[in-house]
């Protein structure tokens, strides 16, 4: 397992090489994150302290790294690798300027616009004379189609979640808070050895009508709607569902609003196939909101992709043109969201196959009237 | 309470200005983070998409953000603010000109290098012409000292990371996994109406030697040392505490280690007054373990700074010479790390007070010998 894992470890390095030859890059700046969790299998996190991996076009890396992280880090690192360990007390200047001369930048540096902090690009910026460029959406592109370990760790993550759903809906009901119905989900997700992937969502009556509402106090009444949005994490992937129940009883607006997102939900997943754009996703599901008149209560993009980031690229939004490969995986999440009324989101995971859309999520879409 | 609390933001807002005069900057550039919460009182997260607040000399404060934050961002903000949303067809470019067209950065732009991404540096720079400064210690320094609410919070979050951290300990036991300790730990927080602060570390046996191990499925075995890492978060503020139990018996070599860390724990503590360092705490706290061989085994500082973030302004080391004021809090923890054997940590949150450090964390330190 190990053997295979390294392996696989090793065509990405080689995919990156090829990629960074093709964009012009000489070298490469990965700092602690999703990209360094893809390319080295290294999981030490973002923090005050300063930690950069430096790729260079000859296959050479270089780990600085707080000396704290270092036993951690070797252990974790699934490629050779050089460590240039800093302390508290030193400080990282010295050694940052040490590990760029022994191995240098060249001309052209790609670092991640999206997670490199200013912190990161000045230090380098200090100890090195050497053109930065957005690397971003060549690690974007890298990780976007999931090889079969990784479908199969979201399957996992999918699993996972939806068995918590499960147990969490089974509680709503009239005087049950929000809060309490998330953290039996949560609950649900450790007891299975996984953890949340994001901040549960709970949002019950008006907080349904906030697309960005998490969980508060308020308890969950009769006649509300209440979004549950959640997602587990399985060695190191990523689910992410939504469901929209209903408590009590439902009015016409709100039974004609749930109908409308769920044929948004099919008409996306439907519109899944190679080469198909992120757009035309959007388009497909947005179309169905907006004839049916709630186009401008349709507050967001029509999903996101997923993998070791709960965001990451593709984007389905009208701004995407570009065609999706097979093995590429997203959420396709319509909703709409009315003052006075509530919202409904009813969200799935999708990967694109030879065929078309598969659904990785199955958890039922249909209208559910809990009692109330 | 809600104009009480807007008159401490505009406090907040005055004690900035006047900061930002001292320095020399003429505007200031806030993303989604503790300084954002700490200033606006707004909790919008980092996401893939920008999100910028411009803080000018005069007083203004524009916002750039995502048009799908727009609903919360404006529920949220506690001071007068001008709000300029962009959706995800358009993109941010036209937006962010607009805004720093109608209000200019002047000569010197202070941004946070621990926090601002080069994604925000570079659109800042497409933008606008300004000299870029670090506004880190700036924005440390106002939130190092605490108030009495932000003390409160705390004091709230020490109450219930403590209360959870009991229901842990008694279900440890031979054969019971890491995870499951935490998983105890984690529920009681959610269940209490709070959320852990950062992931919970249980680290048994030989991952005990490991400062940076968080939790695994490693089962609890007669004869290891356990350490419990955890914190909690309560309006905003977080706890941060570890306490080491033994289970079944302790080796002598194990009690050394233990009593040793409690000493310097103590020691630590002790050495807390108005106007002391953070290098002079470390020092206090290294000393005894040093003096009883294990100097090298200590692997990490004596402490950090704790708030809003679980990690911030002061750290104590021996790099740090800067005088401590009264309110500010941080957390004492000296460790001893010995493969074969295991690790000890014992870690308390202190507050400066007028005549010392005052423990927030009273659980007790003294060695628990669970049955095993």
């Amino acid at each position: 397992m190990r053997y295979q894992k390294d392996m696989k470890m090793a065509t990405r390095h080689e995919k990156l090489l090829a990629a960074m030859h093709a964009a012009g890059l000489d070298s490469l700046a990965i700092v602690p994150g999703p990209n360094l969790q893809y390319l080295l299998g290294l999981t030490i996190h973002s923090s005050e302290r300063l930690a950069i991996a430096f790729f260079g076009q000859n296959g050479s890396v270089r780990i600085v790294l707080p000396a704290l992280e270092r036993p951690r880090a070797e252990g974790e690192t699934r490629v050779p690798a050089r460590f240039y360990p800093w302390s508290d007390a030193e400080g990282y200047g010295g050694v940052l300027k040490q590990c760029l001369s022994e191995g240098g930048l060249g001309e052209h540096l790609g670092v991640e616009y999206t997670n490199m902090r200013v912190l990161e690009l000045r230090a380098i910026e200090a100890a090195a004379q050497v053109e930065v460029v957005d690397a971003t959406p060549l690690l974007g592109d890298l990780r976007m189609v999931k090889d079969d370990d990784e479908l199969r760790a979201m399957r996992a993550a999918v699993d996972v979640v939806e068995a918590a759903l499960g147990k969490a809906i089974a509680t709503i009901r009239p005087g049950v808070t929000e809060r309490e119905v998330a953290a039996v989900l949560d609950h649900a997700m450790q007891a299975a050895g996984s953890e949340p992937s994001f901040t549960t969502i709970v949002a019950s009556g008006p907080n349904s009508a906030n697309p960005h509402h998490t969980a508060s106090d308020r308890r969950i009444e009769h006649g509300d709607l209440v979004i549950i949005d959640a997602g587990a994490r399985c060695d190191g992937y990523c689910s992410d569902i939504t469901r929209t129940v209903a408590v009590g009883e439902l009015g016409e607006k709100g039974r004609a609003i749930y109908d409308l997102v769920l044929q948004a939900n099919r008409a996306g997943a439907a519109a899944v196939r190679p080469g198909c754009s992120g757009a035309q996703i959007d388009a497909a599901a947005r179309q169905v909101i907006e004839a049916g008149g709630y186009g401008p209560q349709f507050l967001h993009r029509t999903g996101h992709g997923l993998g070791i980031e709960i965001h990451e690229p593709p984007y389905l939004h009208s701004g995407e043109p570009a065609p999706l490969r097979q093995g590429t995986t997203f959420t396709v999440e319509p909703g709409i969201y009315v003052s006075g009324v509530g919202g409904v989101r009813i969200e799935d995971n999708v990967v694109v196959m030879a065929h078309g859309g598969e659904c990785l999520t199955t958890f039922p879409r249909e209208l559910r009237v809990l009692p109330g």
